[in-house]
């Protein structure tokens, strides 16, 4: 298998994730795409995700998997033992629930927030984003907001319970997780939210999360940018 | 169970059709939700919803699931017999994929659309939208072009494969066809897209699609208040 990647950014970085928990670093080869000079955007790379976005794992068959709900029950699912997405159709119910949750919730306004309410990823990218100024603004702010509200959630409910589907670790910690590692580095994550600073901690220590590859790649680019 | 919904609206009706697939109509109680007078943005319907939207299955030991990915995948495993969404790890990847751009490219889009560039629902619901207008406009604005693509590439992949999922019907198609449906009524699945326009009267043939409950509704709300 190959997976398209830029290690470091948050929706990649859910998947390296994935691939420490299964221990499936040997059967991927790792191609890194360039971000920040929107390889992503290009014709090329569009053959293989129209959306334009990271990661996507090709098989060896051909077959093009993008978006990492998809790329997670694959990887998840292959060795028939699932240990991300559940077992028991209540299982699977309550992680895709909140898997949803988390991308709705931060994942995605974090990706919004970043493009389009701060500098994002610089110059090469500036063309493939929103062209009307009073929307990109819009669009940054009501993602700000969506943050906020999602942090606020999210804080709550882990006062009550380890992780989002209750007593067992899944991909949409993994999701919460490096979206809020995310949101964290753009000043999200403030004092106010203690649950979820502690346990930001301690998902941390999980061997798959604190194990997988490629982690410190996104705040070398950003520092580097001046962003951080 | 009790399904807490309102017959004919976009995510509801993907879920009476995933019922109808699975034959389970007379395994649940259905509740009909005042989509109209806001019902569902009320703290009764938030302690089952925090997201405020339907629809939320309530299963007999009382576990709410929300989100239409996360109740077809409760309702097509509890059998352990997969119509909708895959037995093999790499069918679970693909229909989870194009469930994903069914969603991001149609079904999502058509709603903001039609709260934020239409109408929509009408008074009672005005207050729990984007209270900044140059936002809303942006919002409904974008989710218009975002409609615009996603039928594109939609007609142009259908042209080549009878289902999203290549060969199988799943819930990825339910999505499409009740976003599509959707847009439809709002006049976006213009003569332009032909190959759409077919694609949707053969899965208006589906047995589940053409025998699902409650399909009409919508249409008498929307009629009523003057929008189609």
């Amino acid at each position: 298998m190959k997976l398209y990647d830029r290690p470091g950014f948050p929706n990649p970085a859910r998947i390296r994730v994935v691939i420490a928990a299964k221990r499936l670093e040997s059967a991927i080869e790792f191609i890194s795409v360039d971000l920040i000079g929107a390889e992503h955007k290009q014709a090329e790379f569009l053959k293989k995700n129209p959306l334009g976005v990271l990661p996507v794992l090709e098989l060896d068959d051909g077959t093009l998997i993008s978006e990492c709900t998809a790329i997670t029950e694959y990887l998840d699912n292959i060795d028939q033992r699932p240990l991300l997405t559940g077992k028991t159709a209540k299982e699977k119910a309550v992680i895709h629930m909140m898997q949803k949750r988390a991308e709705a919730g931060v994942m995605d306004p974090i990706g919004l927030f970043f493009h389009y309410a701060t500098p994002g990823l610089g110059e090469a990218l500036q063309v493939f984003k929103e062209p009307d100024w009073e929307a990109r603004k819009a669009l940054g702010l009501r993602a700000g907001e969506q943050i906020k509200a999602g942090l606020k959630y999210f804080d709550q409910l882990l006062s009550n319970q380890p992780f989002l589907a209750s007593n067992a670790f899944s991909m949409a910690d993994i999701t919460l997780y490096c979206g809020l590692t995310f949101a964290d580095v753009l000043g999200f994550v403030s004092e106010e939210f203690s649950t979820l600073k502690t346990w930001m901690n301690n998902i941390a220590e999980i061997p798959c999360v604190r194990q997988r590859s490629g982690q410190q790649f996104v705040y070398d680019d950003l520092i580097r940018m001046g962003l951080v």
